[in-house]
């Protein structure tokens, strides 16, 4: 018997109506907030994925040589490929461009607890405006698209890189300084930090200063403590269009770091409680990648967000177990009825009805039971005796009520 | 600059909204059709499709290994996947098991006009039904699906490669020697077929008659002069479901052989005539491929179909050009209105509408041209006289129309 590989899951009809459901939700969410959908290939050039998260994104890729010699990965993210598209072709399109995607990433990694070798995003980006309330716009989405899907269990983080980026930036750091600290900060190696900072000759009063920062958590009154004035503003009026945007549960944490280098100024992370070690659900933030992959610079901000912990931690809290229902299931009793239901079959399906008829030449008896296990909401009954009256039994399978009924008026009965 | 790589593509958003469009025809025609949708892993191992279509298959495929040394590879298509799926956890379902899927698929091959290297597949199969009407239903559901994307020019040919399977048999012909000859006559290499038939002594009258089949084509009257009595019941009685559940256009064409081995009884194609020498569209049939899976014999049928030239024929017919409309765009004009238009527009979206305002802070002339690009239906103007009074002004943007409305009238307003 073959064995699916490691870490990857196949989708049955029940688990594939919940996801099909939850992902038509956040389609829905993201084209009322005016975004619109983008898709890109499965696999890339190895180097565009080197590119953006630089040479230690390999050790977890789905990499390989193709036939032409080409070295090729499966993605495991997608903003890479959106700044790809975008350079190559959607930079002429009108701004702000508004943009969504979904689609499976890859990672060679130990399966675990809500970690697949193949696993879903769900991410969108905004390109080309600059305000507060861009920022605003895509977190508000990505508040929308999670509690669309029926999860409350989630806290949303909001922090600003841009703080730290300026105060080290103050200390005449180089580029690749800033991000060697800002590594050190974010893995939270507090001791290699220090060891960084004073080889650096930065006084011990700038080192808490900095650290201290990291520890700016709660609500918004806690920015009254901080220095930097712009970033203060910007982030007052961003969370202030969030409150208009009706996005309540929200808090500073100036904590948030995101490793990657490319962020620039508001950065934030929504966990769901629930999943325990692995909680986060989302990240993103407002970030300089076009001028990287060649384009000019334009003010980028987005998120991605994992399609699938967002699915468990909605589960956990119970999340309605959504299935396909059928609208009926039609039962011909006796051989010329056989023939005769399917035109009944083919018009209830016309009319946009969900509609199965029993395939197998079983007794009553049994496709009674299979339109149950089926979910039918309703059955039809056709028996010759009726069928040459013109009518047919319309049985409704949770009252358990039935009663004879022309065929002509079975549409506009059954749509009742 | 990077490139994508050949053979792969890119979707922008019009592009997109389209494919997403006919895609949830196909889903919603599938689901009406008594169909329920699995999903599987975009690899597998190797194996699983050798198995399937034979060593000769890895020519064609993005086969790896990944870091455990596995030999994997993209999936070249799904069947194989589904008779995995079916004989691990599937087959202890309710019978019948009706079944669809999508998916990206991979074949290295040369890129040229409607061959991609990542292509899309839509498929459904039904296992466990072993009856005319259920070959019909598959057709009925292939042809469907076709014409719920807007393709009109298509045609159905209906073989069953059971006949010619059943007249080599009788000739004593070893199962490796049925797929040799079988091969010939898919290849058309009637001198192949005509050296091999004379190895193995057949008679050059039963040669002329296999050959023969192969040009059966026409209506369903062509069967009589065929004397294969059980192929041609099972035929008649088939398309006669097939015509009951109003299928019309569709034609008998005994040459239709489908290369591979493990086809059974009835196979079909459907072309679609516009794309020239790349027609075919949907290819399917009958077949017995679970027990090479490891599972119990069980009789399946189902098709595949390439949605992407679905499409390609849709468009040459001027498929309509859908596009994400937006409901309203909403523009603030002044400082103050900036800050109020917010919950106008957490308003409307909630009430499900799409919404998209103004992120750039522009001026009214360039908010309106925006709107214009963007496909507002209607955009809402926002001055601060205007809201202080507790109104706006909305725009229909096809008439030109515009009017003062009190903001808890909008909704209202709007959904007229």
């Amino acid at each position: 018997m073959f064995q699916r590989p490691r870490g990857t899951r196949d989708f049955g009809p029940d688990e594939m109506a919940r996801r099909r459901r939850a992902l038509e939700k956040m389609r829905e969410t993201a084209l009322n907030f005016g975004f619109r959908e983008i898709q890109m290939p499965t696999f890339e050039e190895i180097e565009l994925f080197t590119k953006k998260s630089g040479p230690g994104i390999v050790e977890e890729l789905y990499a390989f040589k193709d036939k032409g010699g080409r070295d090729i990965a499966l993605r495991p993210e997608m903003t890479a490929q959106v700044m790809r598209f975008y350079v190559s072709d959607l930079s002429s399109l009108p701004k702000p461009l508004k943009l969504f995607y979904y689609g499976p990433c890859f990672r060679y990694e130990n399966p675990q607890s809500g970690r697949f070798r193949e696993f879903f995003q769900f991410g969108a980006e905004i390109a080309g405006a600059n305000t507060p309330e861009t920022d605003a716009e895509v977190i508000a989405l990505a508040s929308a698209i999670i509690a669309a899907v029926g999860l409350k269990g989630f806290t949303i983080r909001i922090g600003y890189i841009g703080v730290l980026r300026n105060m080290l930036s103050e200390l005449k750091l180089s580029g690749a300084e800033i991000a060697a600290a800002l590594h050190f900060l974010d893995k939270n190696d507090v001791e290699g930090f220090n060891l960084f900072a004073s080889q650096k000759f930065i006084s011990k009063e700038t080192i808490e200063r900095i650290l201290s920062i990291r520890n700016l958590k709660g609500d918004i009154e806690i920015l009254d403590d901080l220095n930097d004035g712009a970033a203060k503003d910007y982030l007052k009026e961003m969370t202030r269009s969030l409150s208009l945007l009706r996005v309540g549960k929200f808090q500073i944490d100036l904590g948030i770091i995101r490793g990657l280098d490319y962020y620039t100024g508001v950065v934030f992370e929504i966990d769901a409680p629930s999943l325990g070690a692995e909680k986060q659900i989302c990240g993103g933030g407002s970030y300089d990648l076009v001028p990287l992959f060649g384009g000019e610079q334009v003010f980028t901000t987005g998120f991605a967000l994992g399609f699938d912990r967002v699915l468990m931690a909605a589960e956990n809290e119970g999340f309605p177990q959504i299935v396909d229902e059928l609208d009926v299931y039609v039962i011909p009793v006796g051989d010329s009825a056989r023939e005769k239901v399917l035109g009944i079959v083919a018009t209830l399906r016309n009319a946009g009805l969900s509609v199965d008829y029993d395939l197998m030449r079983r007794s009553l008896s049994k496709n009674m039971k299979y339109a149950s296990l089926a979910k039918a909401k309703q059955v039809i009954i056709a028996g010759e005796k009726e069928l040459a009256k013109g009518t047919v039994t319309l049985r409704d399978m949770k009252s358990g009520d039935q009663k004879e009924i022309k065929i002509e008026s079975l549409i506009e009965e059954m749509k009742k």
